[in-house]
C-alpha cells in the first residue's frame, strides 16, 4: 500500500539532509548531504521536490520494496526531485522471508536496511523538513520500528488526519482477492472515510492534499499495482503544482 | 545490468521447483514448492514459462532490487509465468549501503537476502531445470557469493558462451554517463562481442539466444533503465516464441 501527502510536511521535524534522489551505479557515499538532483534530467517546469519516507526492505519487515522501487521510478518519469529518509532506530523484528516469520535472534537498523533501496543516499527521517519539500509519500508494508510504526499507510494518515479520506481498495474479500478488506473498517473507526478504489487507481482527498492507493492490499498482477502507483505519483505531483 | 537468456539452459542442473511468480500480499510459505501462476491473469496465449536468478537483496551484496523489480513488472504485463531462484550460499560480504563498504562482523545468506525480492516464492537455485522453463533471467549487481560469482550479468555470458554478442552500453565513459565503459574492453577479452547500445535498448544474439541491457551501468534517470529493462523483458518474450 502507498499513501502520499502533498504538502502540510509541518509534523515532521528540524532541518534538511539535502539528498540525490538518482540512483547511482558507483558505490553510496554514505549519509553526507548531497545536493539534489533531478531524476529526469530534461524537466519541463521546475521539479517537484519529494521527499520518499522508507521503513526497511521487505514487506513485513518495513518497505514493500517493489511499492518503494514503482514511486521512484514513477518520480523518475515525472521529473521530481527525491530525497530518500528512513528513521535510525532498531526494526521491531527481522522477518526470513523464506519462512514468513521473524528471526528471533536477528537485530537491524530501519534507515541501514532502507539504504538498501535507496542505494546509500538516504538521510535520518528526523532531518526531513516540510520547508524543504512539496510533498512526502509513505510507500506501505506491515513492518515495525520501535517507537515507530510504519504500517499500512492510510491508517497511518486516517491516525494522524482527522476525517481524512483514504482508499485501501475494496471493503470486501471477494474470494480472496482482497485479502485485507477489513483495514477499511479500521480505517473508519479513526474517523476517516474510506474511498472504495480499484487497484489501480488512486483517491485524492483536496482538502487534506492525501493521495492513496490500494497496491498490495490486492491480491492481483504486479504490473496492475505498479500502475496504481503511478496514478498515485501523478496526482502527488499534480498537486504539488509544479 | 540485466541480462536474460532464452532456452539453452541445460547448463543449469536438478529438478524442477515450482513457484508462484506472483507477489502475494500474505506472509510467505516458506521453500514448499507451489504451482505456477501467470503473472497476469489473463494472458492471450500460453505463458512463457521463466527463471528469475537473484543473488542477494541490494547492489554489492547481489542482486540490484530495482532491476529485479522491474524485471518482474515487465514480466508480469507481458503474462509470464515465473519463478525467482537464488543460490543456497552465504554471501561473500554484507554491505552497508550507508557507508558504502562490507559490514566486518555480518553474514548473510543469499537465498534467504533474495526471498526478500521474492517475497518469499523462491528456491534453491540447485533445482532449476532448464526442461521447466523457456528462459532465465539474471539481474545484475556486483555482489558476490562464496562459490558462486554474481556479477554484471553480461560479463557471466561473455564468460560462459565463447563469441557471444551482449551488451554493457557504451565503450567510454563520456564525462561520467558511462562510469563502467570500461567493462566492454574486458567482455571483448573474454572473446566476446561487444555491441555499443543505449540505456533504453536492449541487444538480441540471436544465435545464442542472449539477450542483454545496459540498465545501471549507466549513470542516469531511473525510468530510461526500467524502459532498457522493459526492451528486454520483450525481446526475451519474442525469443521464446509464447
Amino acid at each position: 500500500m502507498a499513501a502520499a501527502r502533498a504538502l502540510g510536511l509541518s509534523r515532521l521535524a528540524a532541518a534538511s539532509a539535502p539528498l540525490s534522489g538518482r540512483l547511482r551505479p558507483h558505490p553510496p557515499r554514505g549519509r553526507t548531504p548531497l545536493p539534489r538532483a533531478a531524476l529526469h534530467g530534461s524537466a519541463p517546469r521546475p521539479a517537484a521536490r519529494v521527499a520518499l519516507v522508507l521503513s526497511g526492505c521487505g514487506v513485513y519487515d518495513g518497505t514493500e520494496i517493489h511499492e518503494a522501487s514503482a514511486i521512484l521510478v514513477h518520480l523518475s518519469r515525472g521529473g521530481a526531485e527525491v530525497q530518500i529518509f528512513a528513521p535510525d532506530v532498531p526494526q521491531m523484528h527481522v522477518i526470513d522471508h523464506t519462512k514468513g516469520q521473524p528471526s528471533e535472534s536477528e537485530t537491524r537498523n530501519v534507515l541501514t536496511e532502507s539504504a538498501r533501496i535507496a542505494r546509500g543516499k538516504i538521510a535520518d527521517l528526523a532531518t526531513l523538513s516540510a520547508a524543504n519539500h512539496d510533498a512526502a509519500i509513505f510507500p506501505g508494508g506491515f513492518g515495525a520500528a520501535k517507537n515507530l510504526l510504519c504500517c499500512i499507510a492510510p491508517v497511518l494518515a486516517a491516525k494522524v488526519l482527522r476525517g481524512v479520506e483514504v482508499t485501501v481498495g475494496h471493503e470486501q474479500e471477494e474470494g480472496g482477492k482482497w485479502p485485507y478488506a477489513g483495514t477499511a473498517e479500521a480505517i473508519k473507526a479513526l474517523g476517516a472515510k474510506h474511498c472504495v478504489k480499484g487497484v489501480a487507481e488512486a483517491h485524492v482527498d483536496l482538502k487534506n492534499k492525501v493521495v492513496t492507493t490500494p497496491a498490495f492490499m490486492c491480491e492481483t498482477a504486479l504490473h496492475h499495482i505498479y500502475d496504481g502507483i503511478g496514478a498515485m505519483v501523478k496526482k502527488v505531483l499534480e498537486l504539488t503544482g509544479k
